[in-house]
């Protein structure tokens, strides 16, 4: 892992930090960006690689360790570990599509044109099957 | 409008109800299903209805009345106005990108299968350009 986790985060941004670090993590454990056994950047150096508080890493850290992701050694270094894939409710299937009608209705409202939409939404969907 | 607004809320979601109130209204009005000069019920009719407080109700017809959705009027009622589509910003074209992985990561992680999101993507798509 050394020096080689790609994240930012956008201390601007409304989205507060924690959820930025959970998200973007998240994205790159999905993808096998992060492998099982990686060893994740100390909670103390991913505070100041971030510019962020020591608090706010660990709190990222914990969640993901709850979802299964991580082990956390005393709370400052983290371990990828290997995650099943858990059998999801029948409402998670459906969460997706009602939050996926909501991004979009944020969007529309906000102007971005139809089209640059669904070309998003097809990019995302070959991503998906390939 | 009278009596022909449907608007569902889950009272034990973890999404706040203000949240649900406006994302549901939002994408009746970006859908036109609340078309310009219609009136929505009076906050306190909604808020009977949904079984919410009366400031939660009026809190998110204010957010959509900064939007630029709705007229208000004491604070009591909200007619739906005309609403020219803005011009987003850059960063707003970027953002749906943005969100939709961060979305996808999320149910992927949940364990909703791939093919379940580009199905239901196609299916957004189609609804876009229909």
């Amino acid at each position: 892992m050394a020096g080689e986790l790609t994240l930012r985060i956008n201390l601007d941004s409304t989205v507060p930090a924690y959820r930025q670090i959970v998200e973007g993590l998240r994205i790159l454990l999905v993808n096998g960006k992060l492998a099982p056994e990686s060893e994740l950047p100390s909670v103390r150096r991913m505070a100041l690689d971030l510019g962020v508080h020591f608090n706010t890493v660990a709190e990222a850290y914990r969640t993901l360790a709850e979802e299964g992701w991580l082990h956390l050694h005393h709370g400052r270094s983290a371990r990828v570990v290997f995650r099943d894939v858990p059998d999801p409710t029948m409402d998670q299937m459906d969460e997706f599509g009602r939050r996926l009608r909501t991004l979009i209705a944020e969007m529309l409202a906000k102007g971005i044109p139809a089209d640059k939409l669904t070309a998003e939404m097809h990019a995302a969907a070959e991503g998906l099957e390939s």
